[in-house]
């Protein structure tokens, strides 16, 4: 892990760019954290729309993550932003938006097409990221997951133990194995799914939901599309990892 | 509304009983109520158990809506405690136990005869209780309506313009009139069901939250049975209240 730029926020937060291998990456900590104890840290998911893209919704989220008293981490998807594409996930989002727009149902063959290649790049990533930053001073285990694509959440929260608790966002586009390493999944889990989502199945969420074999879970159901999750839900989301990882 | 008895709970909490007409009823309020502003009222719902048996559990709920800046109150169901028995309500109770243990389906007659002589005596009994509190010296509106028997709380909802948010528990035991009357529901709603509510049918409830005409409601779904709500769901209940009320 290299740090290629640092930056003060304000008073209170240190945003560092990272480079893990080729992978970019941001870090944000307290800007006290040399002098005071080791936090905990969270890692923040987001949809493979390129890092720089996503950046205001990340540095929001990673500011109530310090104002909570954890560090927050995110880095780039593979094939998203500058990295290099994935072509087979290319193909199956080409053949995703073709039956979107003809009407017909998504097959599991494109599904798996589009997020199996991801998660299984993306974790092993992920936890080479955790290594990297647990190694730093002033940030320590336990690790939270929070967001993005649900069966990158799902299959980290199965095989990494450090992750001890995830907000996951409700998707219904979620290949049949990864499904079936949610019955397997035992950490708390808080999962947000917008009731009116226009890109996602209601009841295969809800399905999904149940299938998870966590004791501990909860679904918060907002109204709204895709990206209107409200602001109460955001911070219920944080009070969720905040008592978890704390 | 006469005051039979008071007493500090603590340094901070004045409790009174009270009758309204032959209704018993509790009263919570900030104990330096005369001195501060005015604060909103909350009024608990409870299951048709007695006041007597509620209590403990009414008084926990209290102290929250208390050190949450609210005044909190709750009065005796018709045909519970010490109140006169509702027949019709009685013989339905016994006509669904038989159908529990029988395994059969409980049929729509005996839900309406079970819940709607409670709806349609209980809410104008509320409605006099909210005119009776909102008299009183340091209590004023916006009135919250909070858990209960969900019937009773969309009825509430639908024909009492001063309340103004609600937080209610799923249930699946709604004559389809209520379902109804659901749809014209349209104030803040925050609904909290129990994954796996022994007596709760779930799809019922989630088409019940779904049926809701209110642009923003929330459902928050935990695990584990009918009484089982986790303490983190409270509060967030709590919050959901202070957003609208305050």
């Amino acid at each position: 892990m290299r740090f290629t730029s640092e930056q003060r926020l304000d008073d209170t937060i240190l945003e560092r760019e990272f480079t893990l291998g080729d992978i970019p990456g941001f870090l944000w900590t307290p800007a006290s954290a040399s002098a005071s104890a080791p936090v905990p840290l969270i890692l923040l998911g987001h949809p493979p729309l390129g890092l720089g893209k996503m950046y205001p919704r990340l540095v929001g989220r990673a500011r109530q993550a310090v104002a909570d008293g954890f560090a927050a981490a995110t880095i780039e998807l593979p094939g998203s932003g500058d990295r290099p594409r994935l072509a087979t996930v290319d193909q199956a989002r080409a053949d995703m938006r073709r039956a979107f727009q003809a009407g017909e149902p998504v097959g599991d063959e494109t599904v798996d097409a589009l997020i199996l290649p991801l998660v299984e790049q993306a974790v092993p990533e992920l936890r080479a990221a955790i290594d990297a930053l647990l190694a730093l001073p002033g940030i320590e285990g336990p690790v939270g997951y929070s967001g993005g694509v649900i069966s990158i959440g799902i299959r980290l929260a199965l095989v990494e133990p450090r992750v001890s608790a995830a907000v996951l966002f409700a998707g219904s586009f979620v290949p049949r194995v990864i499904h079936e390493e949610a019955r397997r999944v035992t950490i708390p889990l808080h999962v947000l799914l917008q009731w009116d989502d226009e890109g996602n199945d209601r009841q295969a969420a809800l399905d999904l939901f149940d299938a998870f074999g966590s004791e501990e879970k909860t679904l918060l159901a907002s109204m709204g599309g895709h990206t209107g999750v409200p602001q109460s839900a955001g911070e219920d989301a944080a009070r969720f990892l905040t008592r978890h990882l704390s």
